[in-house]
């Protein structure tokens, strides 16, 4: 029996059977002219699940009124493209019926990632940094006790929105310090989170999977192009050293950013374990070392494949243990 | 004669006549399948200058592979699109010539207001906050005396770039209070500043001139929907009392980093004497008063008008000087 698991986010779609043996990361904008409904025929084409388990965050792009508006267009586009049964996970980790509220499935990927890493793995912070997001989450007796919005999720210190690719600098930095001084920064989208980790080689170019802020490529040339934007230069104006200093003082203030909301939903929960999950997963042990918290990777224990598309992942065996286990949610 | 000056930037185009008869503001963004070579021949076509006075700042767009390509490609839409003669405005305030370089015409809108200001008004900081960016340049013996570049300017605080129409509030911001306590931000384009200051009531609809973040119109029901993303909440999750201060708290941190930035270069430069100008005249003037300068507003010297546009103004302005007494630039 297939089962596969679906994350839907704003830019990207995830895959993943419960088996891991399908792993699938689909740049799928929803913003704008969204290629959802085909892309999901396809993907349905290509796999012929038996299930379907779906997580979804994509309801907040701003083509939708609101929420609902998101959820259901979402949930239409699903369920029109594949001919199997398809499941939704809600912000609790548990599976919709038509006693619950729509709008409870807003957001809810990390709730899969983390019913799973509280059965598996047991009391922890869990932390996914993936491509746009982060998510600093606590569970405590196996299960998450955090904010069940976005919008309260972010008040707690439990969403910290910066991710690996696709986050305007100018989101992340104040100042860059460069030969000449400390120097203000453009506030344009002129280079984004993956031309700095790109340029340090923390990211491959295969990695690199969003688009690129000015639409030009991805050779080292194109990403020094862009970030000497962020000063308002050009690569006539400045050092190639300068170009290096600001990636490395994206990647320090994306790491201090993360050890400080660590800390909060640490304080607060009394956790000092990690589960590190996420394209960003170096950057969360380089946060755990400096808190000197254990920190356990998702990477290591399922593999890097797996750590990618974790709440896909999660959402495919969750599903899995429901039907050999059934009842027992 | 009918001498005009024009003033191409990123997004906006301005034109003013040396008289201040003319004052237009086009919507014309550089950096995606730009229109700028036929709305110059339509505006050509339509004022029918004799001479055309130009200052650019758009040669930045990301289009560009760097700054001499954007500028000899906005050099070859003016010369096209007008029969009549054609004159260029460098960072130094002085009309290109074949002796000079053609990169000291990059970012020098600036360069020509300033040098109309130190004529006619003498000694002060020159503080034009306009759409997108903030300049803040010391005149001193008639002279401007700020760096001669973007990338210089930043580091010297005389350019913070942020403006009253586009600059996205993830830049801005780094939390904002709520009423349920301290919320991190998205760092997605959610909301820009025209957000803040339409519902604040500081511009009007008219002057929100920029295109919205999400597409959608300019409401205050639109408005307000753009600011509750910023917090990834929809108009169900917040009270119209929060998304009023998050406008607010945006309005308070851009007047705040304007304190800063003008007391970085009124202390290097021994000044204490304001000439405010642009859309944003009204933080300006906040901020003058709170460091207890003397605030000269060009909107009440010369009129809003000519104020919203008025490195074009200026250019014009020096023309004709130029032509009226030759040779005494």
């Amino acid at each position: 029996m297939r089962i596969i698991g679906i994350d839907i986010g704003g830019a990207n779609t995830k895959i993943a059977s419960a088996d891991g043996k399908i792993i699938e990361l689909h740049y799928i904008p929803l913003w704008k002219d969204t290629t959802l409904p085909e892309s999901l025929e396809d993907i349905a084409t290509e796999l012929k699940p038996d299930m379907v388990s779906v997580v979804m965050t994509g309801e907040l792009a701003d083509c939708f009124e609101d929420k609902l508006e998101g959820i259901q267009f979402i949930m239409r586009s699903v369920d029109e493209a594949f001919d199997c049964k398809t499941m939704y996970i809600d912000s609790n980790g548990h599976f919709y019926d038509e006693d619950s509220s729509l709008r409870e499935l807003a957001a809810a990927n990390w709730a899969a990632s983390t019913r799973l890493i509280g059965s598996e793995i047991g009391d922890c912070i869990f932390v996914d940094v993936g491509s746009t997001t982060s998510d600093i989450i606590p569970i405590k007796d196996g299960k998450h006790v955090a904010g069940l919005t976005d919008f309260s999720r972010l008040v707690r210190s439990e969403l910290f929105y910066a991710g690996t690719l696709r986050t305007n600098l100018a989101y992340l930095l104040d100042k860059v310090q460069v030969a000449d001084g400390h120097c203000n920064i453009s506030s344009e989208l002129f280079a984004n989170t993956a031309d700095a980790y790109l340029l340090l080689g923390d990211i491959t170019e295969e990695l690199y999977t969003c688009e690129t802020a000015d639409g030009a490529g991805k050779s080292k040339t194109d990403t020094m192009r862009r970030l000497a934007r962020v000063v308002c230069a050009d690569l006539t104006e400045i050092s190639p050293d300068d170009i290096y200093n600001i990636a490395a003082q994206v990647k320090e203030r994306q790491i201090s950013h993360l050890c400080e909301t660590i800390s909060v939903v640490a304080e607060k929960n009394g956790l000092n374990r990690i589960v590190s999950a996420g394209l960003g997963e170096f950057m969360i042990k380089e946060a755990a070392k400096r808190m000197g918290f254990e920190c356990i990777s998702v990477a290591e224990k399922w593999g890097n494949e797996i750590s990618k598309v974790f709440p896909a992942y999660a959402a495919a065996r969750i599903l899995e243990n429901e039907i050999s286990q059934p009842g027992k949610e």
